[in-house]
């Protein structure tokens, strides 16, 4: 049963690849209730950007233009930033950098709900509700607290070594995650690779706490995969841009100045292979990635971008790296700096964010708490 | 280390058996705060009322005799009874009668804060907060999720059979405890032997927290044994008195008669050994029991009611066990029926101490963001 379940959730219908959320071919219902969320880990890379915020500032526009009913919501995913040690001065300055992040990178407060999760505490209620429907041993099955908690993908609470050491709050990470979008009754996820397994326990979950409460309530979220590759390391392609990387030559920060662009990116590794510009992410990922990026600023496929430079020498594949990001951080980069020096804003902008979020999220709570008898 | 540390708790400092709340030796600091909750079975049964809700009643008239500063706060524990399947309408039932029964088991609204836990957002909140510092292997010692989830003692997380069953919220039930306490930075917890070994995590837990937020916020809180022995059931007094029991004249409710009563009582198994009333559970646990009840209403040692009843004839003991029952029992029954008919009331009641309870516990959620760096 489950597995048939399983399988039902990976088919296309529950995930949809959003090539291009400016594409008029791609549709979002009417009815649509957009939701994400991201860790605040500081300023944001390249990574950030591209893979997330961009992505949702296009859906907000899109939204926007087409009149629909609901403003996406969007969330500094805090409480899901300590299943990990943190020291308390550092996540305070780094909500504040993720909340001027989003909006620098493009959401409109006007248009979309911006807020810190921690101050919804729906999120947390919801978050218990709906852990005492969740098998552990579906939360053993999931991959990423093995990697955060230094485990291989393959250990399981099955072993003695993970039992010990991992925190209840890291392998309850998609638990709460499934809160956050359940919160919301959202349609629609717009995530990164990452999270698609956390998003397909998400809708085992939603399905599960129907049932327990004996309802439809809860609609079945589907994943928007982010139109773009994962953008890679600058100085180690086989590895994802990071936060946490040691090397600052290996990523792009939205604060980047033009001399830093060009510097990171003259510096990027690539390969020693002669000829034309191909994209070959196995053989080739340091230029693969360095198409990736300029494909997902120009939002056009990389089979497109390689029709205009694969006569080009790596050097000038480099400079138009360059050139098309030093224009596109341009914007972000600016409204940044005028963001952090205004707490009054964006203070305002996150409560006014809270206060809509939480019209939805109390009343969900109330309902399922009457669903549940806890009234 | 950790060996060290369990080793303190379980010392006499953290561990009080209150042989009585009314004994003047027992002292209560000035600056305690003391906390319990109970899960919302139904209307309670003797166990329920000599274990716990009378308790709570002597502890808050000692502590408005001596006008301590602080009302004890006791809750209906609404949110640790979905942990495992719940009809909604029975739920909804059972969490009035829990309250009802709170009151009518002599504890003063005047002098007490009731109130249900899933109407303080907090609990949730800090639940993850505390489960972020759980080791998941403290949650994998505890044995009540075993039991409930029909599993041996010696079960383990480890087992591919425990993962797949058992749910978060039942492994997470301890965590939510100690979130429970720590809220409201509670420093003396009445509960009963079943709950001890989870009250010493709180200790464990209390501690870790305070190290993850380098600060001594958290009082390491005493559990506070109730003072009489388990109630057992009158047809197998092996076990405990259970509302779960199929058995009708197992246990007597606060609401028996005084025919229902006379009937459980003289129906109660004893044994066949001639001679003496002696006190001893092993070889004599239906006599036992009724001398436990008997000392347990009269708030007296069995060593005492020993010496009274040694003589008696078996007939004789139970005659005195329906006496005293009937006399005990009278007042909780007429005020439970009164309150029961009483919406209004209990609105207000619970209203009154949500708003009390949220004062104390929206400050503590303040505080521990702020420690965090979620603010």
């Amino acid at each position: 049963m489950l597995r048939c379940l399983r399988r039902s959730y990976s088919s296309a219908a529950s995930v949809e690849l959003i090539a291009s959320v400016r594409d008029p071919k791609f549709r979002i219902p009417g009815d649509a209730t957009i939701f994400s969320g991201i860790q605040p880990t500081g300023i944001f890379h390249l990574g950030n950007y591209l893979g997330a915020t961009r992505v949702w500032s296009d859906l907000t526009e899109r939204i926007s233009e087409e009149k629909l009913n609901s403003e996406p919501m969007f969330m500094v995913a805090d409480l899901h930033s300590i299943t990990v040690p943190q020291i308390a001065s550092d996540l305070r300055t780094m909500r504040k950098q993720a909340l001027a992040s989003i909006i620098a990178c493009g959401v409109d407060p006007a248009k979309a709900r911006l807020f810190y999760q921690s101050t919804v505490p729906e999120h947390s209620e919801l978050n218990w509700v709906i852990s005492c429907s969740t098998p552990v041993g579906m939360l053993n099955r999931m991959t990423q607290w093995k990697s955060k908690a230094n485990l291989s993908s393959g250990a399981s609470l099955a072993d003695d070594a993970s039992l010990g050491g991992v925190k209840l709050g890291l392998l309850a990470y998609p638990t709460l995650m499934a809160a956050d979008v359940l919160l919301y009754r959202s349609t629609h996820v717009p995530v990164g690779a990452d999270q698609a397994q956390h998003l397909e326990l998400t809708r085992e979950l939603a399905i599960k706490t129907n049932k327990l409460l004996r309802t439809d309530y809860f609609p079945v979220p589907k994943t928007l995969l982010a139109p773009t590759n994962k953008i890679l390391s600058l100085k180690n392609p086989l590895k994802k841009m990071s936060k946490s990387d040691p090397e600052p030559l290996s990523k792009i920060f939205i604060t980047d100045s033009d001399k830093d662009i060009k510097t990171k990116i003259n510096k990027a590794i690539t390969d020693s292979i002669d000829g034309k510009i191909t994209y070959n992410p196995i053989e080739r990922p340091g230029i693969a990635n360095l198409l990736t990026i300029i494909s997902a600023i120009e939002r056009r496929p990389v089979s497109q971008i390689l029709n205009d430079v694969e006569n080009f020498e790596k050097r000038e594949l480099k400079a138009l790296v360059v050139e098309r990001l030093t224009t596109e951080i341009k914007g972000p980069r600016e409204r940044f700096s005028e963001l952090m020096k205004n707490d009054a804003l964006l203070n305002r902008i996150s409560k006014e964010g809270t206060e809509k979020a939480r019209e939805v999220a109390s009343k969900t709570i109330k309902d399922v708490y009457e669903l549940m008898g806890l009234n």
